[in-house]
C-alpha cells in the first residue's frame, strides 16, 4: 500500500513520535510505502513531498515539531486547493492519507473522506479540546512546560512580596490553565468557561497576604471579566483573535491596582508548544501512529484513533467534527477547592 | 466530620499531593478534620498522629514522597492489628478513613469497610496494575524517571558500541517497561507478560549492529526466559521476590556471549519512586484526594476513586480486589513493531 | 559571636543555599547565632528580624529564592537609613552582617564597613556581572532556563518555517545571551557590547533559510542598533530602563519585514529568576555561605567572598565596587562562530 | 590546513558539541577541512574516517556522546600502533590532530606530539582530574545527573525511614560524590581522599534519626574504610579496578548492622555520563572546540586548551601529565560542615 501523511495545524511536542511510527509500523510490519507532505494539506495540494523511511526517521521519538512541517491551511479556504488534494491523492498512488491534526486539519480530513477520499485522522493539540479522545498529543507536554514556570515564578513572588500574573495558552478553554495551575499549586486560575470578577480575586488575595508573601495567578488567554465589571475591549489581531498578553495585563493591572501588591506579568507563549515531548506523549504519539497505520490496513476511512480508558479505538470523524471537549466540571472545582 | 488519612505501601511521587487536597477540600470546604496516621495501617493501629492542617500542608504538590511516611504493614499479618485499628478508629472519634494504597493497602481497607469500619480507597502504585481506573498516582512520574535514564544511557552506547541493558521495576507486569521503553525508542523490551527467547533476540541484536552501533534493551524485574531455554534458578530475596538486579545481569551476560559486543547493566533501583511528581501525577493525586474527601461526605464507604476517561468516579473495593490491571495488548505489539 | 545575615537586590537561584550554608557553618561549627533580616537593608533598618536556625533551614538547598525575602533598597537613597543601620546594628548586638547581593548590596555592604560596621559580601547576580569573581551565584541557573527555552522555540520554529526570536534578561550586558545562545545553538546573538546591524542580519537569514527552515535569534534587553541605522527611540519604564519586550519586538519587527519571513517573539521574563537552582547554583551558594563565616570568623570586614579558578578567595570589596566583569572577548567571538 | 579529530576513553556529555564547534571554526573561519576519526586512537590507527562538515554536524551541540565513537585504547599498549598512527598521519596529510580526553588520552598526544606529531588536546572527564583546567567537559553534567538521583532517593528515604546509600562514580577522587552530594544536601559522603569510619558515621546516623526520618548516603566509588577497621577486601573486575557497587554494597550492609535501621543502595552507574548535556557542558565544548582550532592555527603543539577563571588559555601538556587535580580543601571542608 501506499499511504499519505501529514502534520497541519499548530506544531506540538509528540508529533515526530506519530510519524516515526507510523513510518515503522507500515514499513516494517505491512512493506508499505509512506509518502510524506511538507507543512500539511498545503503540501499535499502542492505535490511538495518529504522522503519518509525507517531509516531517516531514527531517533526521531524524543525530538520536539514535526520533521514533516506544518501551516495552518485549510483546502476549504483556498480555490482549487480540495481538487490539487484529489490530484495529488491520484498522483502519488495513494490508498489513504494519515492526518494528524486538531479539530480544523480533522474537520478537512472528514470532509475529503466523505467524497472519497479515505482519510485517518490522529488527533494533537496542546489545547486537548479534540473530542472523542481522552487526550491529544501535545496536551501533557504544554502542561508540563507551563507548570514548570508556574514552579519558577512562585519563588520569585515569594523573595519579592509580589502577585505573579501567568498567562498560559487556552484561547476557547482553561485545559492547560486548569491543569498547569493546580500542578503548581497556584493562588488563582482565571479560564475561559468561567468569567473573572476581579474585585473578588483582589479581596481573596489581600486576605492572603495578611500570612502569606505571594500569590501566583494563571491566566487563560481567553479568560474575560464578568460582564459589565470591567470596560474592557480587548485588542485582537489579524485573525481577530486576542492579542497574546492583553488579557495577561488587564489581570495583572487591576489587581496591582486594587491590592496595593507589586505585581507582575509572564507571557508564556511559545515555550508551550516547543521542545523534547515527556515520555506521556512520545507513548501516546507511538500508539496512535500504529493505530493509524492499522486503522488503514483494516480498510477504515473517516475515523480517527483515540484513547479511551487507555484502550486506543477508532472513532467517526463525523461524530466528534465541530464539538468540543469540555474540561470536566470536577477538575473545575478541584482548582476552586485547591486555590483561594 | 473527623476523617482519618494513611498512606501504605510503597511510596511513590504525588502522595502528597494527595494529602494536601483531602485537607484543604475537607478543612476549607466542610470544615472537617483530618487525622494523620504515620506510616500506614501501623500508625493507625499504634495512634501514632502526625498534625496535619492546611498550614501544615502548604507547598507540598510539588514534593515527593509522603510526609505521612508509608509502611509495607498489613493489618491481618499482625494479630491484634486490627482490632487496634478498631480501637483507634473510635477512639480518635472518626467518621471514616481515606486510605491511599495499592492493591494491599486497598485490599485492607475493604476487608475493615466490610466489617463496619467505612474506609475510602485513593489507588496509588508505579506499578499501574490497580484494577478498575485507567491509572495511579505515581505511575507517570515513574515512567518519566525510567525514560529519562533509558535517554541517557542511549547516547553512552551510541559511544561505545553497546548493547546496554537496563533493568526498571516490575516484578509482576511490564507497564513501567513497556511504557518507558516506547518513550526511549529502546531496542528491546522484555516483560514477565511474555517470557524471551534470548537466542532470538541476540540474533536480532547482531543483525541490528551490522548498521547501527548499539542497542538499548529494557527489562522488567519480573521477566524470564522462555521455559526451558536457559537453566536459570533466580536468586531470591527474604520475601520470596526476585533480587534486583538478577534477571539484567542474566540478559546482559548472554547477549554479551551470545553477541559478543560489550554489553552493560544498569540497575535503576530507587531512583524510578522519588523525587518531585510530574505535573500529570500532581494532578491525578489533586483530583483523587477531593474526591476521596467527596466521597466520606457522601456517606460512601468500601469504595475507590478512580480515574475512567478522564472522569473521576468511584468503584467499590470487592469489585477491583484481588484482580491486577493487565497492560493493553496494544501497547505489547506497539513495543513489538517499533523494536527490532 | 551574633551574625546578620541579609539578601538583597532582585533574587535568584541558589540564595537560599547561601543561607543554609551560613547557618549551619555557624552555629554547628562555632556555636554562633545568626540574626536573619527580612527584605535586605530595609529590613535590617526597620529591625524586621526572620528567625534563623539549623532547623528552620532545613532543606532549603534546593529551594529557588530567598526565605528571607529581598527588595531594591539601598541606604543611601533613603534618609536616615543609614542611621537606623547602625541603630539595628548595635540593637542586635551584632559582630558582622553577612550580606549577599549584586553590585548594589554590595557598594553598600562596602559603604558600610568603611564607616565601622563590618561586613562580609557575598556574590550573587544572574547577569554575572560583579567584578573579582569568576562567576555570581544565580547565573547558571538563569542561563540553564534560558537555553531550556531555546531548545524549545528551536523545534517550534523548524516546524513552522519561523524566525523565532528570544529576548533574555541584560540590561548592561550579553552574558546570559551569550551563553544561552552558544549552549542552544542559537543563529544569532544580540548583545549590548555589540550593536547590532539589522540589514546585515536579515540578509544572513535570507541566505541560511535556503537550505534551513528556521532560526533562533536571541536579544539581551540591552541590545541596540547600530547608530543612526534604525530610528528607534526604546520606550523606557519609571526607573528609566528600557521596557522588557521593546527590543525583541523591534528586531522581530524589522527581521519579519526585510526577509519576508513569519518572526515571533518570546519574551522570557520572570523565569529565568525563579525554581530550584541548578547542582552548580547549589554548590556555589554553600561554599559561599561557609566562606563568608569564616571570613567573619577571621575579623575580614569590607570583604567579598569570590571563586577564582576554582577556588574561594576574599576580596577587598573597594577593588570592586564600581566595576562591571565584561563578558571574555573569547566568547564574543564564539557566538560569532558558531551563529550564521 | 587538514585537521584531524578523535575522542578517547569514555565518552561523556559535551563532546558533540566540541566536535560542532571545531568543525564549524575551522571550515567557516578559515574553510580547513576536518578529517575525524572514529573510536579514538583505534580508528587514527587503522584508519577509520568519519565524515564531519558543518551540515554533518549540526544540531550536534545538544547531543550526548560523540558521535566519533570513542574506545579506551591507547597507542603505546598496541605494538605497531604508534607507527600505524604516523602513518595514518602522512596518509591523510594532516597538518595536526585535536585530541579530546582524559589524562590516558591527553599523554598520549602529549608522547605523539614530542616525536613529531603535532597534537592539541582538549581535556573532558567526568571524574574532573585533569591538571591545569578549572574544569573538564562531562563533568557538570555528571554532578547534574547524580544530585537528581540523589534528591529522589532523599524523598523515598523519608517516607520509609532508611538510610540511602548512593554510590556515585569516582574511583580515585570524590570530585562527583562532594559536588553531588552538596548539591543535594546529603548527610554523608564518603570519598577516596578521607578513608570512612563507619563506627563513627553510625553512631551519628543513629543520633540525627532521633529527629529525622532518613538520611542520604554518598559513596564514591574509590572510596575505603579507615585502614584496619573493616576486614574488607574489594572485589575486582578484569582491570584491577573495584567492582562497581562493591563498596556502596559494604557501607550499606555494616550501617544497616551497626543502626538497626533499614539501608538501600542505588549504584547510578552508566546514567552519570550520558545524555543531554547541561548547558554549562555545552559551553565549555563550545569554547575549547574553538580554542584548539585556533590553536592549531597558530602553530601550537604538545598543548591542551583549559578554562583557568572563565579565561581560556593554553596550557603544555608535559605541564600536567601525570598529574591529577585534586578536590579542593575548601569543598572537603564545606562537606563536612553541611553533613552530620
Amino acid at each position: 500500500m501506499r499511504i499519505g501523511l501529514l502534520t497541519g495545524g499548530g506544531d506540538c511536542p509528540g508529533l515526530n513520535a506519530v510519524i516515526r511510527a507510523v513510518v515503522r509500523r507500515a514499513e516494517m510490519e505491512h512493506g508499505d510505502t509512506i509518502v510524506g507532505f511538507r507543512d500539511g494539506w498545503k503540501g499535499m495540494a502542492e505535490g511538495d513531498i518529504v522522503d519518509l523511511s525507517v531509516d531517516s526517521t531514527r531517533g526521531l521519538v524524543t525530538r520536539g515539531g514535526t520533521v514533516l512541517g506544518t501551516a495552518r491551511y485549510h483546502p476549504d479556504e483556498h480555490s482549487d486547493a480540495t481538487a490539487m488534494v484529489f490530484e495529488s491523492f491520484k498522483r502519488n498512488r495513494l490508498d489513504a492519507v494519515i492526518c494528524v491534526g486538531g479539530d480544523g486539519t480533522l474537520a478537512a480530513a472528514g470532509k475529503l473522506s466523505d467524497v472519497g477520499l479515505p482519510m485517518i485522522g490522529v488527533p494533537k493539540t496542546i489545547d486537548n479540546d479534540v473530542f472523542g479522545t481522552d487526550v491529544s498529543v501535545g496536551f501533557d507536554t504544554a502542561v508540563a512546560i507551563a507548570a514548570d514556570a508556574l514552579d519558577r515564578v512562585q519563588t520569585t513572588g515569594e523573595s519579592h512580596n509580589r502577585i505573579m500574573v501567568v498567562e498560559v495558552m487556552g484561547r476557547h478553554n482553561g485545559w492547560i490553565a486548569l491543569s498547569a495551575g493546580i500542578a503548581a499549586g497556584a493562588e488563582a486560575i482565571l479560564i475561559p468557561e468561567v468569567p473573572f470578577d476581579v474585585d473578588e480575586l483582589a479581596k481573596q488575595l489581600v486576605h492572603r497576604h495578611r500570612r502569606a508573601r505571594s500569590s501566583v495567578v494563571v491566566v487563560a488567554e481567553g479568560a474575560s471579566p464578568v460582564a459589565g465589571s470591567l470596560a474592557w475591549s480587548p485588542p485582537r489581531g489579524k485573525f481577530g483573535s486576542i492579542v497574546a498578553g492583553a488579557v495577561g495585563e488587564l489581570v495583572r493591572a487591576e489587581l496591582e491596582q486594587r491590592t496595593g501588591f507589586d505585581a507582575r506579568l509572564t507571557v508564556l507563549g511559545h515555550v508551550q508548544r516547543g521542545g523534547t515531548p515527556t515520555p506521556t506523549d512520545r507513548i501516546l504519539g507511538s500508539r496512535f501512529g500504529v493505530a493509524a497505520v492499522d486503522a488503514v490496513r483494516d480498510g477504515e476511512a473517516g475515523v480517527m484513533v483515540a484513547l479511551q480508558s487507555e484502550q486506543v479505538v477508532r472513532v467517526p470523524i463525523a461524530e466528534i467534527s465541530g464539538r468540543r471537549k469540555q474540561v470536566p466540571p470536577d477538575l473545575v472545582d478541584v482548582a476552586r477547592s485547591l486555590t483561594v
